[in-house]
């Protein structure tokens, strides 16, 4: 029989099954357990049609009304009432297309419209057309980067990424990384990375076997340091917390001094965390002194331009959720001698190509998703001038927001903006004529911010995030990022908090 | 000033700015750092008519195409090719719209269709229309799960999918899940669960201050296993690995042997990781015989219906990739007491709703997709039943080819499937004539699947694994999953692999 690129459909050969072969169509049907076996059973013409009616649905609703400055953030519903919109509960029997559309037009309804101009809640925000694009890609072609075999393309770009991603982080000789599904897991990924380095047995042996083991950070660092130090064994204990100053900088005589104290007790301090923009301030740790440090006590250094770094394009950079790496600055094969665990049926070695395009072993994961891809070809699309000037942009309008605020009664910074959180009080005029300003840490203040929210919640008319931090009572922080953001924004944001809270 | 939903587009009050103010359009341009700040800079127009010509070619080349069985499964290219067919350098500037319409094309083409009717390489495989458009739609909202305010629709979808597979696995008395970026992240999950409820104290005071921890598996478990316990600072060392049967069963003696050889040695074995279906053979653990020695040490048994479960729908139930839940039998808030880190710019107790729906705490992660979404609108389409329907159909065809697989020369199976998992060797002529058949392990029998794999690449007719298996030489294994695959696709599957490899 010649080999063709089709399936085989001329094979009138029916091999003979046990089942009764009632004649159906050309061929007797082969029923093996009560199912019939011969043709598909999804219909591809049904599904073509609902996909038809899906997507217009999807475009207009999602993306083209859920970036519209003039429609709602979001659409408010308690859990409980939300619960009884949806009908969540999953049966025996199925639904017709009709409905399930419906279910669809609910869902983004109401759904939180983070590509909005006005959702500022979080650390990302806005839509990139390329990206979303790339998106729809990914999920239609449903790759996993185990192997170049399986998802050779989004291999090849995540590859790219990572190395121009490398370039301009400056490591001159090279380093290797890889994407991962969040920054969180990117910083376990270091605290991994970090002590395989300073004890390679680790990795068999295990932790009881090691001296105590010591890890710092500042009090300034995203929760997911914690999150590392209790999930690989570690222990919240051995974090080391460094102070950080008024602006939120980790003070980096006071990191020598722990670093001191974690070896008088005996125990093996072996990396820093160091963040360049803490989650709340927008703080960056000063790198360069606690490169030094480490120098000195032969620490590894995570976020920095010496070891490794977790950085996220999802955040600033607009590629969508989720879209991380992990970079570590070595050519030794690290990432691989880490994590691999040389499964055989994936990462056979007698394969007809270059196997080292096989990375997926260098992942803790196993299947996983091409988070580069679609970065990749937003990079294409708008080149690094295009993402440069998004990044020089979201910082002039959190200059212009800064400066909007010192002008207004009733406004007040809580710092001068380091990078784009801006971070402020709304201060309401019943508060106002406390002498001096009001104590921004009395009881009454601390109950403005979560109202405002409350309400814009309610109305729709915009997100942003709120959050005490140490002394200080509830204070908004607004993060920009999205290029649809206006100057008109900043001003109809404070425009809108005022007149939200002003009855306060 | 009223407050509106709109932006407010009437305030013609220019605040002062300090640059200089050239009227363009109504209102001077307001200058910061050299960035001009009014109006957005996202074209949303040249946005909308990208998406408008994109969606066509996604849909006809990624979704159409990619699931006809008479297109080919892939377009192979070696990585060099491939780097030089792809340009992949990211550059300063940016690209037109049709250089990018152009890329997607190319990415597309040379991506392996994992949604073909002949991809069966994997253990998932195939393309459900309803999963697709809950794809398309959490990728164009970008929500992530951390808490209820930013993502209702999803937490909600979420926590109603876990209920139903927990009913399903049979917890009378509930449970509690999470969905994570993978199975092997769901096995981090039970380890890290396992140890915790254990020595609760592992939390602050990590595995130092613990006795050695052992944990046992099978021969034939995934290799995530070994990959949590190296990430997690137990060891790879200390998972005791358990004999299996000729099935590739765990031998429960064999397990019992263990738990006693950790105790003498004055270690502290805390779980065992049964599993059922095993990545090659497809075998199930004897589940109730490994419970049973569970109760008698105190033993946590994670992947049974006792205390933990790792379930992944984007395989044989066509969720798409990723779709992972983690359950746990516990009504204590064990995953929050285990994994939180209770940041409060997220997680701020004085919100107007019940924060209890704010679920974020209990993952690893921070930002999180929302991978439930997807399968519950696939659910509410098809219904249990249609789940059911197409696993039992996948069962049926396995069947089917295992009994063609018998009555054909030239191909043995290497044993009855228990479950989807087909596992066969092709013997080719040259081969046959050895008395009682050809030993399998001989070197020249080694050569065969992977020849024949690269010759059925190199043509993109269709994709099957394979891999060595103990003293067993590479065999082929073939799995079953999408309602796509037809009987015919069994029998040319078999038709093939004969054409391919007759002269070896």
């Amino acid at each position: 029989m010649a080999p063709t690129n089709e399936r085989h459909m001329n094979d009138t050969s029916s091999k003979a099954s046990a089942s009764p072969a009632e004649p159906k169509g050309k061929r007797p049907p082969v029923l093996v357990d009560g199912v019939t076996l011969n043709g598909p059973t999804l219909d591809i013409r049904e599904a073509e049609s609902f996909l038809r009616d899906a997507m217009p649905i999807i475009m207009e609703e999602a993306v083209w009304k859920a970036t519209d400055v003039k429609e709602k953030v979001c659409e408010w519903r308690s859990p409980e009432q939300l619960k009884d919109l949806l009908d969540l509960e999953l049966r025996e029997g199925g639904e017709a297309h009709p409905q399930i559309l419906q279910r669809c037009r609910d869902a983004i309804r109401y759904s939180v419209k983070t590509g909005h101009p006005l959702f500022f809640n979080q650390l990302y925000a806005g839509m990139d057309p390329y990206s979303l694009v790339g998106r729809f890609i990914t999920e239609a072609i449903n790759p996993s980067l185990y192997t170049y075999e399986v998802a050779p393309v989004f291999l090849l770009t995540e590859e790219a990424v990572l190395q121009k991603m490398i370039e301009i982080i400056g490591w001159q000789e090279g380093g290797d990384g890889i994407f991962s599904p969040g920054g969180s897991v990117s910083n376990m990924y270091a605290v991994n990375v970090a002590r395989y380095h300073h004890c390679p047995d680790v990795k068999v042996l295990g932790l009881s076997a090691l001296p105590r083991l010591v890890m710092f950070t500042s009090q300034e660092c995203h929760y997911s340091v914690a999150k590392a130090a209790a999930f690989l064994g570690i222990g919240t204990n051995n974090v080391y917390v460094i102070p950080s100053d008024k602006r939120g900088k980790m003070i980096p005589a006071e990191f020598e001094k722990q670093v001191q104290r974690a070896k008088d007790e005996g125990a093996l301090p072996f990396m820093v965390n160091a963040t360049a923009g803490t989650t709340v301030l927008g703080a960056f740790d000063p790198l360069e002194e606690i490169a030094d440090i480490c120098e000195r006590h032969n620490l590894w250094m995570h976020v920095d331009v010496t070891n490794s770094v977790a950085w996220n394009p999802h955040k600033m950079l607009m590629a969508g959720l989720q879209c991380c790496a992990f970079m570590v600055r070595d050519k030794t094969n690290l990432l691989q001698r880490c994590h691999s665990a040389q499964a055989s049926y994936l990462f056979q070695q007698d394969k007809f190509y270059d196997v080292s395009y096989d990375t997926g072993d260098k992942s803790i994961q196993c299947s996983r998703k091409p988070d580069a891809f679609k970065f990749w070809l937003m990079w294409k699309a708008i080149g690094t001038k295009g993402l440069e000037e998004r990044v020089d942009r979201a910082l002039a309008m959190a200059r212009y927001l800064a400066e909007e605020i010192k002008k207004r009664d009733g406004f007040r910074l809580v710092m001068e903006p380091e990078y784009t959180n801006v971070c402020f009080w709304y201060i309401p005029p019943s508060l106002r004529d406390m002498a001096d300003g009001p104590d921004v840490c009395t009881t009454p203040y601390l109950q403005v911010a979560p109202v405002v929210k409350e309400r814009m919640m309610k109305k729709g008319s915009m997100m942003v995030g709120y959050q005490p931090h140490g002394d200080k009572a509830n204070f908004f922080r607004q993060i920009i990022i999205s290029p649809q953001v206006s100057r008109e924004d900043m001003d109809f944001l404070l425009d809108q908090i005022h007149s939200l809270g002003m009855d306060l």
